[in-house]
């Protein structure tokens, strides 16, 4: 996800249907078992039946860098963003080749590149497992609950997927903790890149576009699955469409949404508000500010801070559209009065409670540990390999049940795969990234704070980054490998500087992780789940979980809508991007556009906008028509769709989509690749 | 001003006083005509005499660059802090001799230093035309009331100044438009550097202690004021008295308050908390990143770079720590209380009308104003020398009434001054703030917004920023006397870049500013009047008006508070300095500190608080005991004197001291200054 900064200025809403009552609209991020069938049918006279869900489910792709994505061939091609691909054309890129910059065409299938930590995952079943989990938490409180709970969900997924070679069990936590269920997915950890554009025709308008719109953006790529070197069979795939879509026609997205907010009560939203927002936002941007600077010091800076920058500002962009929603008091009005209907309807139900008074205490303990718990993490690659190889070790001691939720039996061939791929590391960055971070721990918690005191020692923050990185082997994959499997005994003897480092911390990181737990995780999770009740007891099954990384469908409509009273068309055309770009980056046309232009066909539909609502971790999704085919790849909210985090708005919400019908004319004319285009069409 | 950030979840107050009832405790930042001196006995048991306040009051001193001063000998000798001459000790350095790092002493008289774009000021009267302005105002609204004002304020000036060489005339408006008063000065165009410490002796613990207590901190400096090459006569100025406070002993802060917010309404408010502060706070976090890094590059840039970054930190404290003081519950409960009270103690009173009302409409409409209005105006030294130019140009061809502010007759020696004196200009740090400033209007208006298509036409604001600042000549005080003495002419052929561009955006900043005029400015003035009309009501002479970088002065005393149960104590001494320091910068100690530490008396006060209102532009202020003796020069507030722009709280808010002790042993032992400590000692 990456729109449009129209202005702060402009009012977020002027109707608003939010969640804690039943969902209106086009509003929704359905969990496949539970899509609203007969609501859809009464608003658009037709909804899938179970056949079509399945098929559409079965084709879903989930990438574990945090994406959405679908099977598009029988061959295992993958359809997805171009900046869901960005870090492999990155890690894959050298001073020589920046296939990030110049765009990568697979000419055939043995020049397909590996994608470091990368998997992609299917759905095969869901289960509930409420009853369960619940059953084992009974009436526990604080950090034992956690305990209970995590012990009881990891010896579900260990019990279910025997087999880890080529599945993955996990048991997500819905409505906060009111739901358990168990998937069980198809995992591929071999994917690897097949066609992706140029940078610049995919990003064109950069940051001051994004989730902006009307867009001109080839955000779409493809990868490929493997298993033992071979191309997986995906005898389950969505149909190529490369069509231009129709205004009005119904649209469906599938994918995993990454995170909502929109059952937060009152105190929640006071915490964001308040205290979590401004602190990222501040210092983000600094970070932004420092990345800036530092990618104007060489070529090299520029190519190889990109894709950190990249992801930066994104956050920066979707940080600040929720600061400013929850700074609108026309858009909070609208929270508090859905929590007022929820309290009255709720009044004196058996069993409820006042689960928002439970959630507030909840939330004024975590206030007291949110900056040491937020700071006593610093940040950077080498710093994170550091911390997973420490606590791993120690984990990976004890019996699963009693392991931190990352090192569970199920979580932990994806936390190697993600420590032990090779990938590169660029040491001023990490230093950069490391130094900033621990500048800012001081920052909040000041300087005679026995946390700060702990993370510098009698060092300052740019002088400890700058021995920590210099000295460490860890970008060496061949030498994390060794200390993993050394385990406790390796890292116990090891003198690198960042395993010493992470020993350091480690032991009040445990303790500040039982803190929250006990003050805050375990309150939350016991209160999510009588807000649950409530909500089932007032509005009904019409009521979908927060967004949790976990496959989702929305449906809606391609249609435009109108701003401070000019109508937004629901579609732009190719030939846009030559209007619209002035040449001084980042609205310069990417190059093979240029070189291109009398070829391309200009009236083609490039981006269009739909009624779908989707978040970040949506990125990639098929966009699905009636028939059941792909005619584009969600990449992009607009700006409008930043205050989704706490509350959709039917008026102005709108999904960005890539179609499918400028990615196919990239392929025949901009990027060609015959060999793409036959197995599309099925050939 | 520069306090530490404890944790941004420090509750800000338990008790709170605040100024829309009548002030309570040491609140206060009173003008000398209305010192509550009755109040003050029955606090204090003693109060000061007018004989007392007029000899005070004919020893202060306000320094134009934003900070205050005094008189401490018969030759014009003035004390104020190091981080007040902080630029005139950079303007005065070279690559070869870096006074801010190394300190300065003048051995002799003919070695004291020009400090460009400074001078300094003493009210020698004050004088009431409440009535006058009010006339003029009559019952004129929106842009015509501002206008009418603003004539009859630059006509009372100019009348009553005829020599502008020596004398400056300034009506400052009180209570937001309650009151104006007419402020006579005595004015020093020609300020010298006296002495100074190593700046790492008056930064001790650089932004991570800024605003902190306990502190270390040598932030003392000498200046002397000059007329026709020769040192100021000055036989209206205070006794120095180099010993330390005593706990609890009467002290007043005589300066220069430069602007507070506490009586702003509810939407004044609304506007700070959800729109003005969060977008000052995530630009300026960019900027200090951005500095950051671009410090790192090279010594020279670290030396060039640091006074803008110490201004940039400073300020960024400030409004996250105002930030924070809004988003405390809390706290802003204080402040709607204290806004019904009035409410209802005024209503219904004759001619108040609902002034709450007309604010809150001026504020919406400046808030579909404010990101242009801000947006127009780009930064850097060199673009502000083309902008005052383009606008002084014109301005000065008007007759005086008809000119904006800036540039009516009493005004225009300062900005001559400012403009004209020679000053060192870094063109990297100028490119970096203007690119950085065009950056941050598009990002806030919108790429398609017609004022960014103004700002950047076809160029990314990183290329028109390199192009303007490499290619003008304006960095030459020469070229700029002669273009401004050429006048409107002179601008009109112009061909330098940066005059240029700022012709370009000449006509709609004035648009813009017009619109504000009319929409806020105007209707504000009006409904302030009212407001104040309504305070006096209710709370007779007890009030005082906001801030306004105009002479006030503070009573209270010396006396530490109680931190989440902890003592702080009153003062720190000397050689707390190397207890803290930890070897790394900003805790490292300054080089003349080192190789004195045998020498130094490690028991002499070195900083201390006491409960005085102030805020940014007391920097300097002098702190006189009961005797009108000087112990002491008031540099910082604590960190929950950043809520004090909203309202004072007398269990926490404190005036952060150097004291005369402190500097006394600098000039004997550390900086040693045998000329000064005999001055001092009036010998």
């Amino acid at each position: 996800m990456t729109t449009r900064s129209l202005s702060l200025l402009a009012g977020t809403a002027a109707l608003l249907a939010f969640t804690s009552s039943s969902a209106r609209a086009d509003e929704g991020m359905w969990t496949f078992d539970g899509f609203p069938r007969a609501k859809m049918e009464a608003d658009y006279g037709w909804a899938p039946d179970q056949a079509w869900l399945d098929k559409v489910r079965n084709a879903a792709v989930r990438l574990t860098g945090g994406c959405s994505a679908s099977f598009v061939s029988g061959n295992g091609l993958i359809l997805t963003n171009h900046h869901c691909v960005a870090s492999c054309l990155f890690d894959n890129s050298t001073g020589e080749d920046d296939l990030l910059d110049h765009g990568f065409i697979a000419a055939r299938l043995s020049d397909e590149k590996k994608c470091p930590g990368q998997q992609a995952e299917v759905v095969t079943k869901v289960i509930d497992v409420t009853g369960d989990v619940k059953k084992a938490i009974g009436s526990l409180a604080g950090e034992a609950l956690t305990k209970a709970r995590d012990a009881r969900i990891a010896e579900i997924e260990a019990g279910n997927c025997t087999d880890r070679e080529t599945t993955r069990c996990q048991v997500v936590t819905l409505f906060g903790g009111g739901q358990y269920k168990l998937y069980t997915y198809r995992k591929y950890s071999d994917v690897r890149l097949v066609w992706a554009p140029e940078d610049r025709a995919a990003t064109f308008g950069g940051d001051p576009d994004n989730f902006n719109y009307p867009r001109y953006s080839l955000d779409g790529s493809f990868l490929r699955a493997y298993e033992n070197g071979k191309p997986v069979r995906t005898p389950n795939h969505l149909k190529w469409n490369p069509r231009g879509p129709e205004e009005g026609e119904v649209t469906f997205v599938v994918g995993n949404p990454g995170s909502t907010s929109r059952l937060y009560t009152q105190s929640q939203l006071a915490f964001e508000r308040e205290v979590r927002l401004p602190a990222i936002v501040t210092t983000y941007s600094e970070l932004r500010g420092r990345l800036i600077r530092a990618m104007q010091e060489s070529p090299e800076h520029e190519r190889e801070g990109l894709d950190m920058l990249n992801g930066v500002e994104n956050s920066l962009k979707v940080y600040i559209g929720r600061m400013n929603a929850l700074n609108d008091p026309a858009f909070t009005g609208k929270l508090a009065a859905a929590e007022a209907d929820l309290k009255a309807r709720s009044a004196g139900k058996a069993g409820i409670g006042d689960p928002w008074s439970d959630m507030d205490k909840a939330v004024q303990a975590y206030r007291k540990l949110y900056f040491a718990s937020r700071s006593i993490a610093p940040s950077g690659d080498l710093y994170h390999y550091a911390r997973t190889l420490v606590m791993g070790a120690a984990e990976r001691a004890k019996p699963n049940a009693e392991r931190l939720p990352g090192y569970t039996d199920s979580a932990l061939p994806l936390t190697e795969k993600r420590l032990l791929d090779a990938a590169p590391v660029y040491s001023w960055l990490d230093e950069l990234r490391l130094g900033w971070s621990l500048s800012k721990a001081r920052e909040y918690l000041g300087v005679d704070d026995p946390d700060t005191r702990l993370l510098l020692g009698k060092e300052s923050p740019e002088g400890l980054a700058q021995r920590l990185v210099s000295g460490t082997k860890l970008a060496d994959p061949a030498y994390r490998k060794q200390l993993w499997d050394g385990g406790e005994a390796a890292i116990a003897a090891s003198d690198d500087p960042m395993i010493v480092y992470a020993r350091k911390l480690e032991a009040r990181q445990r303790e500040l992780e039982k803190q929250v737990d006990e003050a805050y995780a375990g309150p939350a999770t016991a209160a999510a789940a009588k807000l649950t009740d409530a909500r089932f007891a007032a509005y009904g099954d019409t009521i979908y979980p927060d967004a949790t990384f976990t496959l989702r469908i929305s449906y809606g409509k391609v249609a435009g809508w109108s701003e401070r009273g000019r109508p937004v068309p629901f579609q732009t055309v190719i030939g846009g991007t030559f209007d619209r770009a002035t040449g001084a980056p980042p609205f310069d046309v990417a190059p093979a556009f240029a070189a291109k232009e009398k070829q391309i066909d200009k009236a083609v539909t490039y981006d269009f906008v739909s009624t779908n609502d989707i978040i970040g971790g949506n990125s990639g999704s098929p966009v699905i028509d009636k028939a059941g085919t792909v005619i584009g790849a969600a990449f992009d909210g607009n700006i409008h769709s930043l205050g989704g985090n706490y509350g959709y708005d039917p008026v102005l919400n709108r999904t960005v989509t890539v179609s499918a019908a400028a990615l196919q004319e990239a392929l025949e004319t901009i990027y060609p690749s015959p060999r793409l285009v036959r197995e599309l069409a099925g050939k």
